[in-house]
């Protein structure tokens, strides 16, 4: 069994990992913390856990909990996991880190859209947690910065098509929907229901911090420098990122060789379905999955390709991809945990 | 492996049956049938399933169906099932009913209510399929009559109370409040979006069908004729009920008194938690799981007892509750393959 | 025109006075207070209203708003109107209070329940304001206080059949579903999008403080002590508020005497429609109209009528209404300003 | 008083114009059409009219309907407004048609795409009805063609910058987003609250009809051939649609020039607001008005310029611009009758 930690258990991926974790056949969590919650059951927080999680939520005491983990995982906000990844790796364990403190390779680029100032023991070998993408390096890393929802959605709809050069470097333009729960667990003006209900807005317009962590791992796949516009919006739903991908289509290829070169890219990822023709994702159908749907389309007349791809922002966004970066680093099956589809309706 | 046949396999309690038993580990299904969609893929029609469940729509043989199966779940409308038990039976297989023809132990109740006249085959050894309180007859029976959504929840709220004679037979007022997957797959005005959203609306008040099914079940339990003021509401939400009973607790009797007896009646379900002071279920925290939450209440200048309880209706109200009657058909452990919490948020 | 002032502008009860007022023929805002906002232009925070309100927030200094006002709407959390009433009284202007400083007759009730000790200046002549049950006492005040928004439900729903003794006193419940609007603009995790979205609870449970206000004014109307049984529900919607309202009809009476006592009473109120039979309310047919809808049906195995109303909680249950008070003051036809039907869909 | 008559009244468009036009301080609506609901009450089919409206369904009689109206509305789907056209013309009389029926300049066009054999009379002189593009054209017309809800959208949002010659023609991307109501008023799958719910999609994916539309006019604007990439989407919301257009700022201009030129363009325009630097639409802040909301960006590091509009798709996207059409026509103030703010929140 591998023993499991969680800093800031209390937040939306923090109840997302234990849903998943609380059942997962070879997971026992050890310990969870939280700042606002000491001391209380967290089945009272989350009574949708009642009979299945029994831990009441402790004080952050990092050396306690690194000496019961194996794998700890931080789900507190951007700026927290550089001071404690060290000593986690220093004691041999394992830091599964679902802010961006370890996302990015470039750390000054860090430091500009976060305003932290990054620290990185010597001992720290880190990955960027997109399996689908980055499986070696996982399974060698003891850090893993689990990738942000968008970015998650975006290069797995984008990582084909620039492996393969199928489409043209400039002009790629990510437009994204999120569901309210990508906005977490902390009461604001923006996540309010009656602000939320009954409309659509984008936000971050043209300044979004996802957009450098999108282009840092499509520059990575494509082997060159690639920029991107992408504009995320707040849909009224609770789950799911919907994002819709424009760029331009080489005129060499087809959008039949475009489908068939992703089911090839694809054709052994446990999460990922690449759809048929006329088929699109909706994000209903990858709800409180991990999996990640995409769906292709050409627009002959203005020959762009469209590539549409949903996820669960708690899941394959978030929780869900934590946990199968867990299973990689612990030679667990991939999915084991994560094997199921998704609600409907 | 239990083999399993379903019939009329596209509604939304199908595709819930589907999404549980692709993932039971005892479970093989092993025929879907459709007047709609015969021929189809089913991960064409729901594609959250795609890459768990493969089989294509069948259009209805019974006897094929019969001789592969070991037991036929029927999701259509009441009316139908009652000319197929007798052949299902006589082969020796099971049938689990999700309609209400085999609710009814006064079978002019239910040719007054659902208008059907009813057959009863002789070898046909029948039960009313709310585990927690016919858990003996269900075991031994052949046929299991899945009961209404509704009465699941009003049924598990009051049972307690009757059994231990703590409130008084009259009065009882269960205002109840559903989602519009209740409404099913086949679009009408009721269950138009446009139409449900921001709105919320009391329907088949004073003469919802479910109302003879709560008092058969309750007086049944009570040893005595229960006569209940049902209201069925339609809320904009897609699954979940919550009941919220009101009833008029004998004066003999505290709640905390009801609260030990309440946790007594149910301490050996898995399903069903009894929440404590001052805590009130969500349907959210029952979503998409087989659980059923309950809260007390006593308005102390009025008298009243007030019972909550709250489930998914797809889950507990219908599909999840097949599926714990088929393990109890077939001596599984009765939480098989329904063992998870619920989606949260 | 009547000069209008506003205090606590920038909550929804104050952006909906807002909307109303603004299309109002004969008011003219004249200023508008908040703590928040103070310097902040109104349509900057509430962009809905550019280009029809161009007021900017200001600090409140109450000498001066009542200078340049005839009527002063307060928009205030309960606890701060008593402090103001009675200089603006004494200013031989008009005081319409959201809150609850002046809905009860028994100031130690209000002391109970709300937790500040109230003043009561000589000079204040008040009234209950809702117009169905006070409208000459409302024209004579010079204080109004504004029923809250559950009240209103429940006291339009009951009035005829507690002034036309239809129903037995003892037994009243109110089982009353409202939209999250209710809750407030600032945020908590109680009106948190991902916390409401897809379920529904009952809260308050036997001790909203919404019960003795509604009980005093059915008191009041019956003539003898009356009291109820009152459980709120959130809903995920918006707007509205539903309540379903179960007692005990008279023997001697039928549900067409029942219907036709309702049809007089309100026979000659521009805002209360009692439908037909077979027919009951949605909140969305009141849905940002003043409009109160009225179903009425009888349970005839139990003896039990059913009464449903619906409403705006932010109109008929607060701002609507607040302006049809302001109407009745100040002489102006009673629907001025309100005489538009709700959105739909 | 202008005499309105309506034909296909009872879909959501026709509550939307009966709703507006029952408070139009010029206009009586002197006869209602209906396949479905011949004979009945319209305020039974649409409560919220109860008290506004008392008008009988009928059915079509197209001569009678011409005789007592000044102008019709017709609110059929495309197919059938060509039919009764010259009819209506010839007799003097004004139609608004809210299909495709009279939208496209070239009726090869439409016959591609809507499949319908187009008939157009001599007598008629029709104008696209977008009064901020065609303002006097449509003063001259006798037959309006009431726009499409996503163009009157994409070209109000891409007008200026056109006009002005802001923007490269070549590469421009629609991504739209509707709320359900879009989808109609008769049930289907598409527009089922458990389908639509908890979920986004695209559809219609580089085949929208809506496409030649907007073309159309854009290359009238900006007096060359403009092509777009369009995309739709559901989005779980009853109203709005929100459109994020992309395209490429030619280098000459600044984003401080182009809102400058917007600010110009609509400066005279009742309905259209653009925002100020930093602000961005939100569909909710047009919900139930005849406001177009604009916002503008521009993203440095890919030089895409962003445009977002919003619009309620029931007003400004349908029966909103109606009737600013019909004051148009009949030569009264343009914003009579729909001179109101959104409902918010």
């Amino acid at each position: 069994m591998v023993k499991a930690g969680i800093i800031g258990a209390t937040g939306y991926t923090g109840v997302e990992l234990i849903r998943i974790l609380s059942r997962h056949p070879e997971v026992e969590v050890v310990g969870i913390t939280s700042n606002s919650y000491v001391g209380k059951e967290y089945s009272d927080i989350y009574p949708s856990l009642k009979g299945y999680f029994s831990l009441k939520c402790e004080e952050l005491n990092i050396k306690d909990l690194i000496k019961k983990s194996d794998v700890i995982f931080s789900a507190l906000p951007s700026g927290h996991a550089h001071a404690i990844a060290g000593e986690i790796v220093a004691s041999g364990k394992k830091l599964i880190d679902l802010s961006a403190d370890f996302r990015f390779y470039d750390l000054s680029l860090y430091e500009k859209w976060y305003g932290n100032v990054p620290i990185l023991d010597e001992c720290i070998k880190r990955a960027y947690g997109l399996p689908e993408i980055h499986r070696r390096e996982i399974k060698e890393a003891n850090v893993v910065g689990n990738p942000g929802c968008y970015p998650t959605s975006a290069i797995l709809g984008l990582a084909p098509a620039l492996k393969y050069d199928l489409i043209k470097s400039e002009g790629i333009i990510i437009d994204s929907k999120s569901g309210v729960s990508g906005a977490g667990h902390s009461p604001t003006l923006n996540n309010l229901y009656a602000e939320c209900n009954e409309s659509i807005k984008a936000y971050g317009v043209a300044s979004h911090r996802h957009t450098p962590e999108i282009e840092q791992e499509l520059s990575h796949i494509a082997g060159r420098c690639i920029k991107v516009t992408f504009t995320p919006h707040l849909v009224p739903m609770t789950r799911g990122i919907l994002s819709t991908i424009y760029c331009d289509l080489k005129e060499v290829h087809t959008l039949q060789q475009v489908r068939e070169a992703y089911a090839e890219y694809y054709s052994k990822e446990p999460f990922v379905k690449v759809l048929g023709e006329g088929q699109y994702p909706r994000t209903k159908d990858t709800y409180a999955s991990n999996n990640c749907h995409i769906g292709l389309a050409y627009d002959e007349h203005t020959g762009k390709l469209l590539i549409i791809s949903a996820i669960d922002n708690l899941m394959k966004g978030a929780s869900g991809q934590a946990v199968q970066n867990m299973n990689l680093l612990f030679e667990l099956p991939e999915d084991m945990g994560l094997d199921f589809p998704a609600i409907y309706p």
